[in-house]
């Protein structure tokens, strides 16, 4: 298999990098870098049928994927997750095509295995020795075992109330960890202090939206290469929303689908809504969330990196940024495992939050498909 | 897709018993059953290619199981794990193909998804309303979930020492969880005396195997329909390693593979090693094994009931039972994970040591493949 990659360009200015350099952000705009690819390329060497027979992970979609030399990638099994349909939960709503994508079937059980497994794997392409970022958990987690997998070094800063059982996983993988007294943000400072480590921080190095796009082919090849009319996403740095947005675009551009876009639902917490006040507001930048509190550790993000680009999305499909209280996260979360036999994390409840409500409130309609997600095994969050 | 069971068939007397009614074992021979297929008519209706463009779950190979109308069919994306392959511990052990099957990618993160998604379905199929068993961890949580998504009433009974985790997860899923001050046989009493619940005890019904036997079918597909040379496997109740024998003696007959068996090799900890002790004293069944203590609470199984047809397939293989320290399954569950960047449970990490000891004894060679097994996530442990 071969890459299309042909370089790095600059949300905001345009401005065009290099791929086959260390690349991390747009220093100018203090914005993220999108991979291009040369899509009439990729449309001249694959097809929808060249898929069927290809491995059962991310890294089927070789093409749209950065790492140039398939010996340098990172795999761990990620990705290729069920998208689940919801059968009782959907007749509850009446709903005919409600689908989890279910991303606790991923190596250290998150969505995070995604971005990192191809963050990883280019990283080992070019070279690099020492890997840190800050994290809610996950993150660190999903570092910790592709930097082991490639014999990397790595640092992971974590707030100190982040779940034990996350902390004690980075060690066991052999990660250094610090613990901070506050937020991912005053996380994001220890690692900037240690600077011999390559900071893989969300959105400041180019590759893990990459992997996080494959997101959005997978649900569309499990669709049967349709698109869905909603995608309800928890949003925190918002790398998965963004990735499956660009996905769509790219199989756009590259003929494997027709000229279609989903709604796209950005959903926060209300301890921590940065994106949703933003939206309401009209603005194209969320300001700094003070005090941002909620059980769903992965949305305690008080001011995204990639926040222009979110709004855009959300802004561009028709779609909304919404927030919901961790009370009905907690509550739903025990209805879906005693309904349907699935223990969402606590993320992945508020989006099952967010379809009620935007039933309730007559968005969703009954024959509407609508793709919600669990990005994490509840379990790590017990 | 079309199932193609006949009937039931007793492991040791042979009697006939029919799949369209309730079965438990045989109670002549207290024997599990196992199920009889049509290979005659699979050959006919299936070659491998089939498989290529079918659902990433066990649910693939339907032909092989019980469940007659699909609308039964209790899922939850079980099955289609990764088959790993081990580069840096291979190559520290200089074998050039050493492989594990990663059942951590599975629903509730434990092989005994697959056991628990095919007698759930069955027993949804029959009409039954209440199920329990005895559990050291893992099934119960697998049990809970499935039935939960069936719309079962769901008792299990464990251990007092069972990881809190693994029970509270259980109780998520709107499971009634009773505890024991002994062993999973203790346990497997308090489930006898709630008799309006169908016990699904291990081997004690037909159908926990059937779904089991779809492990070995992923792990010739999965290797280009080849067969390994070495299954090692960790034995507990031994319904995987039967499973697996029974796919390929089942390949076979249905003309998807020629003629071929790999060596079987059941592994056990010290602290529970019937299997082990009756191997070498050349016996046919089985003693009690007292006193029985291990890590690994999932080989902590005093008497499998089904300890004949563990032994008479691991001696027609030319295989082994060998026994691993508690000690060295720790060692080797942090070697792996920081090599591989892979959490194993103390049942996998069993059979890497026992490939170790198999290779420096001299009876793995070089090239040949040999398939270990992490059963369950080992976060789950922590």
């Amino acid at each position: 298999m071969k890459s299309f990659i042909i370089y790095l360009k600059c949300s905001v200015c345009g401005e065009i990098f290099e791929h086959t350099q260390v690349q991390r952000f747009c220093q100018n705009c203090n914005a993220p870098l999108i991979a291009v690819y040369d899509y009439d390329a990729i449309r001249e060497s694959v097809d929808r049928d060249s898929f069927k027979s290809r491995v059962s992970s991310m890294w089927r979609y070789f093409e749209f994927l950065p790492v140039i030399d398939e010996k340098n990638v990172i795999s761990l099994g990620e990705g290729w997750t069920p998208l689940l349909k919801l059968k009782k939960f959907g007749s509850m709503l009446e709903l005919d095509n409600l689908y989890l994508k279910d991303e606790s079937f991923n190596p250290t059980l998150s969505f995070k295995a995604r971005g990192l497994s191809c963050a990883v794997s280019k990283a080992f392409e070019l070279g690099i020795e020492k890997i840190a970022l800050p994290t809610a958990g996950n993150a660190g987690s999903a570092l910790s075992a592709y930097c082991a997998k490639a014999g990397i070094k790595c640092f992971v800063s974590a707030p100190k109330d982040t779940p034990q059982l996350i902390l004690k996983e980075c060690e066991f993988y052999g990660a250094e960890v610090a613990l901070v007294d506050g937020l991912i943000s005053d996380a994001g400072k220890i690692v900037q202090s240690r600077s011999e480590f390559f900071d893989i921080s969300t959105m400041k190095e180019p590759y893990r939206l990459q992997g996080k796009k494959t997101l959005g082919f997978e649900i569309v090849e499990q669709l049967g290469w349709e698109v869905p009319d909603w995608i309800i996403y928890p949003t925190g740095g918002g790398t998965g929303l963004i990735g499956i947005w660009l996905a769509i675009e790219e199989m756009i551009k590259s003929g494997l689908i027709e000229k279609k876009f989903p709604k796209m639902v950005a959903v926060q917490s209300s301890g921590c809504a940065p994106i949703v006040k933003a939206f309401k507001e009209g603005k194209e930048r969320a300001e700094f969330w003070e005090d941002a509190k909620t059980i769903a550790y992965g949305l305690r993000v008080p001011k995204p990196f990639a926040d222009r680009l979110i709004l855009k999305i959300i802004r561009e499909s028709g779609g909304f940024a919404l927030e919901v209280e961790d009370e009905d996260m907690l509550k739903m979360m025990k209805q879906i495992a005693e309904f349907e036999g699935i223990f969402l994390c606590p993320e992945g409840s508020a989006t099952a939050v967010a379809v009620e409500k935007l039933v309730s409130d007559g968005f969703v309609k009954r024959e509407d498909v609508v793709v919600i997600f669990n990005t994490a095994s509840g379990l790590k969050y017990l």
